[in-house]
């Protein structure tokens, strides 16, 4: 089947007009999200790869597909064998190897919508010197091949309110505004679906584990549009928009509107309110006083501001010369959350770190019960196989639906924040492992198990990884275990100076590994949504420079997530999301001011794994205080019996 | 007087043609060197500010002297009433400021001989948007109102024996011409001193610190010209160039030779010798074996390579589409120290260790007898002024002239490598203070005093700063110690994957300091020659991003050196330098290799000065080891009673 698909691409690509060399299957959808829909799999659907990143390329003769370190192995296991797997900083980038694989004056196309002005331009640049051209196809090709296509769902558009979002669209739309006016822009297109979530305050069902809808903005100085399905909006949130001034137009509305705002001509229907008041005057030092309409200072508004992420397609229909492109000013502002949002996130996380624990104490049991398993506190000896008893088979997806129902219980839930990692033994090697029903491994009392998971709350989004054993692990997963924690608390337990990357601090996560020849292939840590993505920018914690030097700030989130990976036996990875805070340093050299983090995320660490011997009296004292707090903060959410299982999970560590 | 330098250099300016709107007087010499002659120090000149690194600036109005942090207190203190000092980091960089605040067409001189190509397009880039012009003055006008400039020195040049080299010129010049080949170049302009000196193993005494002679060389596929004030030349080194198939010219015929170079018509007299057995084939998979010179694939070799900091003036005179400009190829070779270099390195550091503990033996004993100073490892009260007899006075200056004696004892000396930081008290917190015989302080038993100084040996270069107390100091001046020497234990203890950047483990060096809101204004590490300048690159270790991501290799010098200032109190640094090798690491994850340093610096760190409570066991156990082999180490250069000081200097810390 999967070779039918590519004869049939291939067809497709040879009628083109003009004719297709190469077509180009990115991952994202036409809001270049990092999840996406099921209807909107279409590199997954070509290439048979599930993985949550990755780029397909089909030539005549050949099927490529790039992804990330992350991927490799769940990629390689993936792909067909009409398929190569391209490994990302190991093997030529995509652009790099179509310019110099692809013949002389090819054509390559991909669906514009696709596809960020970025990255477009950056591949039309490694053209050039061959004279090949980046085609932008009239229909997405994937689309004509797919006959299974998930239907379009229509969900409603749902109106977060101020006592969660904390801040009201109007008070956005301002903010928002004062900063088309600095930059000289009269308008913005908003492609992200968080930002628009983020910006009009709304929420919705479209995408899984992403509490938001299929839509743009454009906001102008004066009016707001709001680009989505009219069959989502009911009669509440319509009378919600026009009380805010924004004007809801059709999905596909939105490329007619970029050609009218390109030439200045977008106007909101007379229905719509104008929201006059809140249009901010130009920024002009010798502004007069008297308000006498100035023609010339209207005039020199005359951008419109896209950011880097934009598709291509509407990039393309506005004139080179009034583009602002740089990132949307959304990015940072929806990262630095307000009071109600932080108070949310903290609440969110507690609720959460009680299911956590719930499903701790449960799977305790079982492996014990069904498994003969020693159990979370006792190293006993390893379970020989024919021990175990089979009247109960647990699995990575049979638990990991478990604890999937201890969150749901929570107040406030409305779902997972992404699919849930639940991995025992090697498959926690793979990290990003999915399991499925059909394939997923069973529990193991000899074997590590990983689990990353989050939830989405109304009142915020969580995402937390742990990495337990219930029999007896060896002194070398101990080890690792062990410098992977101190990596962990290394970089938790920093201070620095406002004006830090994160890129700065990764390196405080890895020394611990580093000392043994241990690190890991990923990121230490992203930003998380306010019921929103569980992915957010602009800031990251990397050892790759950032594109854009976003220092940590004050009122951030960020998880704070090391690991250790060793292929075909067990992975380890800890992570806890953390708030970023003012710290109260002794001193204050240079005036800078000293940022430190709050974690937020409550569950234990297993003692057991942690080789005491390897800590430093610091790093103990940092245990023992997160500990007792979480045997504080945790209380209010368990029964008696739950909290004798944390009391001793969480007993003080011996310096 | 000053005012009168600028009143000249104003009316020079006035009739220049075009008329010029400002002058930039840079630091730099005509090689772009860090230290440069007395004949060089134009800015020094100038504007009276001493430091090594600034820019002037002068307008019809105004003079402004840039300078970066290391500088701010010193320049502040050094710059007359008619000078306004600039910030670099807080304020505008010099070309920003000029764009925004000189006229639109300004006309812009400099000496294009005293600026880099890579600066001179920088400003061009930031001129471009006022029509403002960056002329080249057709003579130095600094020069002609510098009625008492240093006349001309002729200092031999000397060639430094193999012995101490360890490959030949053949070898290093077969090894350049093969990157030549690689690239695609017919030749290279190298005007940096320390890469002529390097590369044709000559040394010599034209600059102050910096063994180098005032040369350029040019190398193509088939020669080797050395450019050099020709009475400088002894006919033993003649014949040494002769043999070694490199023409000597005179300095000042560069300039019409580069003219040649453009046109492809620079040639070797008839009396050279051509060294054709060196000269690389064109690298061709297709290449006959049969030895047919194939004029096409010499004509495909036809750029000239200069480096970014080859001096505006040479560059301008080549084919901007010939021109390869990236960075020399010799600053990489030059840092990969090899065996000889390195084995000569660690001796040099040796004695020089040795020479520092007899100058630390020799102070505590006379801030003993004479300031009644409780001592070196005595913490004492503090001496009250009156009790401090006056028989001997000890200055910043005379005692680091004391410290030079010692050095000058050693085997190999050839002189300081830069200009001793001797400094007592407040003054430590100018990071790079230079004391005078006629303002410097008196030695003070109530202070700390810090010395950051080094030699050149003719089998390597050092630099070491140790920070020391002969009284009572205080828990807040031992708390900031223990702090920086935590950030430099971190450092150089660190292990760390191949492909690591400098500013990467930067920060290892600065979160014990962070820890407490301390910093420090400078980077944390460079490179060191090999009898050669104190300063080299490509590497460095600093918290900015850098131009260059050259990661840190095995063999590779590099100094690991944070520090803690007070303005107007104290100031600390501690200073070793290292070589990157290979680190036995447990594992190898990802096959990257790991590498780790190797400390060559030995001298104690002052016990007194540490508070061990605030160390962790890693800390003091490398401590310990380290002052074990300090021991072991320097036994040989030291006499027992010296044996027996440092003896009580390196008892191991409890822990």
């Amino acid at each position: 089947m999967a070779e039918g698909i590519l004869v049939a691409l291939r067809s497709l690509m040879a009628s083109h007009s003009p004719k297709l060399d190469a077509l180009i299957v990115p991952s994202e959808d036409y809001h270049q999200s990092e999840y996406v829909s099921e209807r909107d799999k279409r590199r997954e659907f070509v290439s048979g790869f599930t993985g949550s990143a990755g780029l397909a390329l089909i030539t005549a003769n050949e099927a490529l597909l790039w992804t990330d370190g992350r991927y490799f192995l769940q990629a390689s296991q993936q792909l067909g064998g009409q398929w190569k797997l391209m490994r990302m900083g190991e093997d030529p980038a995509v652009d790099i190897w179509m310019a110099d694989n692809l013949p002389k004056d090819a054509a390559i196309g991909v669906d514009p919508w696709c596809v960020s002005v970025d990255t477009a331009q950056r591949w039309e640049h490694a053209f050039a010197k061959k004279q090949q051209k980046l085609v932008q196809t009239s229909s997405n090709l994937v689309d004509e091949v797919w006959k299974s296509r998930p239907p379009l769902e229509i969900n409603p558009v749902i109106v977060h309110p101020l006592e969660f979002s904390g801040r009201s669209v109007q008070e956005k739309l301002k903010d928002l505004r004062e900063k088309l006016v600095q930059e000289k822009a009269r308008a913005i297109i908003i492609t992200a679906l968080d930002e628009v979530a983020w910006l009009y305050n709304i929420r919705g069902t479209d995408v899984s584990y992403c509490p938001v809808v299929h839509a743009y903005a454009i906001v102008t100085l004066a009016s707001a549009f709001f680009y989505v399905d009219k069959r989502k909006i009911s009669s509440e949130t319509s009378s919600y928009m026009l009380k805010n001034g924004i004007e809801v137009r059709d999905y596909s509305a939105v490329s007619s509107d970029v050609v009218l705002l390109a030439s200045d001509q977008l106007t909101p229907s007379s229905s719509a309110i104008k929201a006059e008041h809140d249009i901010p005057k130009k920024i002009d030092s010798n502004s007069h006083e008297a308000g006498n309409d100035n023609v010339e200072e209207e005039s020199s508004n005359n951008l419109v501001w896209v950011d880097g992420t934009c598709c291509f397609a509407l990039y393309s229909k506005l004139n080179v010369d009034e583009v602002l492109k740089r990132p949307s000013p959304l990015g940072l502002a929806k990262a630095l959350k307000n009071p109600v949002e932080m108070d949310g996130l903290k609440n969110a996380h507690i609720r959460d770190g009680a299911a956590v624990v719930q499903f701790l104490i449960w799977l305790d049991k079982q492996m014990q019960e069904f498994y003969g398993a020693s159990g979370y506190f006792i190293e006993g000896d390893s379970v020989k196989k024919n021990d175990q008893p089979k009247s109960v088979k647990l699995t990575e997806v049979s638990v990991s639906d478990k604890l999937e129902e201890f969150r749901a219980s929570k107040q406030h839930f409305r779902g997972l924040s992404f699919p849930t990692i639940s991995s025992v033994g090697p498959n926690g090697a793979i990290i990003h492992y999915c399991p499925t029903v059909e394939s997923c491994a069973e529990l193991d009392p000899n074997s590590m198990y990983l689990f990353d998971s989050g939830a989405q709350y109304l009142d915020g989004t969580t995402d937390i990884t742990r990495t337990v054993h219930f029999g007896k692990p060896t002194s070398h997963e101990k080890a690792c275990y062990t410098a992977v924690l101190k990596g962990h608390i290394g970089l938790g337990n920093a201070r620095f100076p406002n004006g830090t990357t994160g890129h700065t601090l990764d390196i405080l996560a890895r020394v611990p590994l580093w000392k043994d020849g241990l690190d890991y292939r990923h990121g230490t840590g992203h930003g998380i949504g306010s019921y929103l993505n569980v992915h957010e920018g602009p800031h990251q914690i990397s050892f790759r420079p950032p594109a854009r030097n976003v220092p940590l700030q004050p009122s951030m989130t960020v998880t704070d997530e090391p690991g250790y990976y060793e292929d075909g036996s067990f992975g380890i990875r800890l992570e806890n999301v953390l708030i970023i805070k003012e710290a109260d340093t002794k001193f204050n050299f240079g005036d800078k001011g000293y940022l430190s983090f709050e974690h937020i995320t409550w569950a234990p660490y297993q003692r057991k794994l942690i080789d005491a011997s390897l800590l430093v009296a610091e790093e103990i004292e940092w245990l023992n205080n997160y500990n007792s707090k979480c045997r504080e903060i945790l209380a209010p959410y368990l029964n008696a019996t739950e909290m004798e299982w944390l009391k001793q999970a969480t007993e003080p560590i011996d310096a």
